[in-house]
């Protein structure tokens, strides 16, 4: 059976009460394990929140909702981290005493911070996402490190042996776009024998959740389809976006790019499995040279991590 | 009003799935501030252990047990000390916050850790009393730390200024012994002008709750309250016992302390005042200059911290 690695994005990370909070491994970790609170889609089902209202009461801020089960998830990773463990080693270590199938990896080792640039000054994604509710005006997006960032360890080897790529569709400035702003991870992308195919998360004009219609818009990108295909300019062989976009198939055509219309809402499990074969058929019609390196021209124009040694 | 001022052991204080946790100085607050669970004697009233059941599945030991709220306290003073902050104003914070009245002070901010030897070896006192039940046969109690210990900022201030010293009827070896056994508070005890009196923890021949009696004859006392009195050879005004160890008078009186003996069993709140007035009593009848700052001749000899300077 095909093994399935997931590279996940680091740049939402944050100290939260004194623990390394890894939200975007934390969702998929859980979700793969069966533990996720899918209505929420965040945190354990069933969880409490006994601890939280009594660290009100130090003062410590509670608008970053922690639940007593899924404490017990980052004490183990702070504890290990502390202790000199690798975040790729113990996002690793979790999912298995979880139970979890997929391989799922860190983009890097090293913290990267995704900043958000408001009237107000910058935030972390947090700040702005939960705290703030993604409601003020945004101006700026980037990502910043104290250290030099490399990828994960497995990583470039994960994306240059893989037969399908497929970018999910998740917000593609700082869901996908920390990923891509890790060095040596856009040629890698760009360089592997395998097909890459993107899941817009923009139907319409709008996100299907969240704040990436904003973001999008604010880093210079069309909120469309075409929009996403631009943040990944040259790295995509195929496109899969929504049945309601299928006006958008000429303007597709010019890019270069090989779409594919279906019904991308995953409402369901069953929805979810029928998008995923939509994918894969996807990926299997596509494979070409028509990849490079090369940044998109404008918005986002950097796509880098700063760092101290800028 | 005056002001209660209380000097506390932390050489039970251990790291708990990377937390610090201080469990005489945390029930101390906890009952000060109307949070205990009486009924247990530790952590929070009607907590849950959320949490412990799901670090379970990351391999974590369960065994030390911290409920969901008392979480909130560990993560708290965990952060705080991690930011630099002493022990000593950790606790001053998080009793604030608690709304506790008294002053509470570790008996030092550098870490000393109270060490059982078995015929296994050596484990912390924790492992030994609660995840050992105090089974164990026990050849040997020392005091460890990795630092020169010296007391904490306000700890010889305030035993030097105080009217009345109360030595708590606790465990003398595990809880008593190391706070006597930081540099300089002996004598400090030894030379302050207030009346020093101690309350017997051993009532006929065995300690009222925990291993006091086992952990005491290991040392080389008598498990009597006259052994108590010889663990605190050379400090005490006076020492309160209960009723039924009156047979014990003249033998007291031989070692030249003064003896109250009275109902000492704290079964309820009136009781435990009861209690309190009893010693408060005592304390104005004696004061002496009998004290000394040598140790006991025998058992804890040392009575003293070993550091890695040794």
């Amino acid at each position: 059976q095909d093994q399935i690695a997931i590279i996940v994005n680091t740049g939402d990370d944050l100290d939260w009460w004194g623990l390394r909070v890894c939200p975007d491994i934390d969702t998929i970790t859980y979700c793969l394990s069966g533990l996720l609170d899918e209505s929420r889609g965040w945190g354990v089902a069933d969880d409490r929140f006994t601890c939280l209202e009594q660290i009100r009461h130090f003062g410590e801020p509670a608008w970053f909702q922690l639940g007593d089960r899924d404490l017990a998830l980052h004490l183990h990773r702070t504890r290990l981290l502390r202790e000199g463990n690798t975040l790729t080693e113990v996002t690793r270590r979790i999912a298995e005493h979880l139970g979890v199938k997929a391989l799922v990896f860190p983009m890097s080792d090293q913290p990267v911070r995704t900043m958000i640039t408001t009237p107000d000054g910058a935030c972390s994604f947090q700040e702005f996402f939960v705290r703030d509710r993604f409601e003020p005006e945004v101006t700026a997006v980037d990502y910043r490190s104290d250290d030099d960032v490399c990828p994960g360890p497995r990583v470039l080897e994960i994306l240059a042996s893989a037969q399908t790529v497929i970018v999910a569709p998740s917000n593609p400035i700082t869901s996908i776009g920390p990923i891509l702003a890790v060095p040596g991870l856009r040629r890698a992308l760009a360089s592997t024998d395998a097909s890459v195919v993107a899941v817009s998360p923009i139907v319409g004009n709008a996100a299907v959740s969240g704040p990436a219609g904003k973001l999008m818009r604010t880093s210079g990108f069309e909120v469309s389809p075409l929009g996403v295909a631009k943040v990944y300019e040259n790295l995509l062989d195929g496109l899969v976006a929504d049945q309601q976009d299928v006006g958008l198939q000429e303007r597709c055509d010019a890019l270069g790019i090989s779409v594919c219309f279906t019904d991308t809402i995953m409402g369901n499990a069953t929805a979810a499995e029928r998008l995923a074969r939509a994918v894969l058929d996807q990926a299997k019609g596509n494979r070409n040279e028509r990849r490079s390196t090369h940044a998109p021209a404008e918005g986002l124009t950097a796509m880098r991590i700063e760092t101290k040694s800028d």
